[in-house]
């Protein structure tokens, strides 16, 4: 398996996703999982989308600056961390953010998210 | 054990020792250990304390803004997300960046970095 293939497939998938249909994303992950959105913890597959659905954003889309990936044990996870920026609908600025996935591999071989902590970048 | 409490005693210990004895880092890595810095792979203890003492800051001081953390499985590691900037020795201005590490348990009871990824955030 190529690490570096998968990681880029799923940054791709995620925010083109999350900037077309956010609900959807709820599929990416498990009742395991957890995100850390700007410092907030939920866990869970339904407390996470209905996390991300309640966002104050109506239209955005992201913009990738730098992928890195790493294997993250014997288990076969694969660490991968993205830098890029956000506009929101209607405003010109963007704003930057930093965003780490920890991707485990599902029965189906496919992978779900385990581990999701965003930050913004505050200038 | 508390991770959150873990995470922070960790991200003291290693900004501290990067700021006033580089070297010294390698004790926190084993030879499974990866950095992977601005885009670049480095692997093992050995290579990665060659390439952070190899980096050219005279004198740095780093001032955490965030750090967030999750146990990342079964296995007893951390994921730790930090945020935060690097003044530079007679410099006036400080750069952003955000790292991640993958802290494991030791068989001593203590934890190693497995997985280390670091990202200047340029603005």
């Amino acid at each position: 398996m190529d690490q570096d293939r998968v990681a880029k497939a799923f940054v791709d998938h995620y925010y083109q996703t999350f900037d077309s249909n956010r609900a959807a994303l709820g599929r990416l992950y498990q009742d395991g999982s957890m995100l850390t959105f700007e410092g907030a913890k939920i866990q869970g597959a339904a407390a996470i989308v209905a996390k991300l659905t309640s966002l104050p954003l109506q239209q955005c889309a992201h913009a990738i600056s730098t992928i890195d990936c790493q294997p993250s044990g014997p288990a076969g996870g694969i660490l991968v961390f993205v830098s890029g920026s956000l506009q929101l609908g209607g405003e010109q600025h963007s704003i930057k953010f930093s965003q780490m996935f920890h991707l485990m591999p599902t029965l189906q071989g496919s992978f779900y998210v385990l581990n999701d902590i965003f930050r913004l970048n505050y200038a």
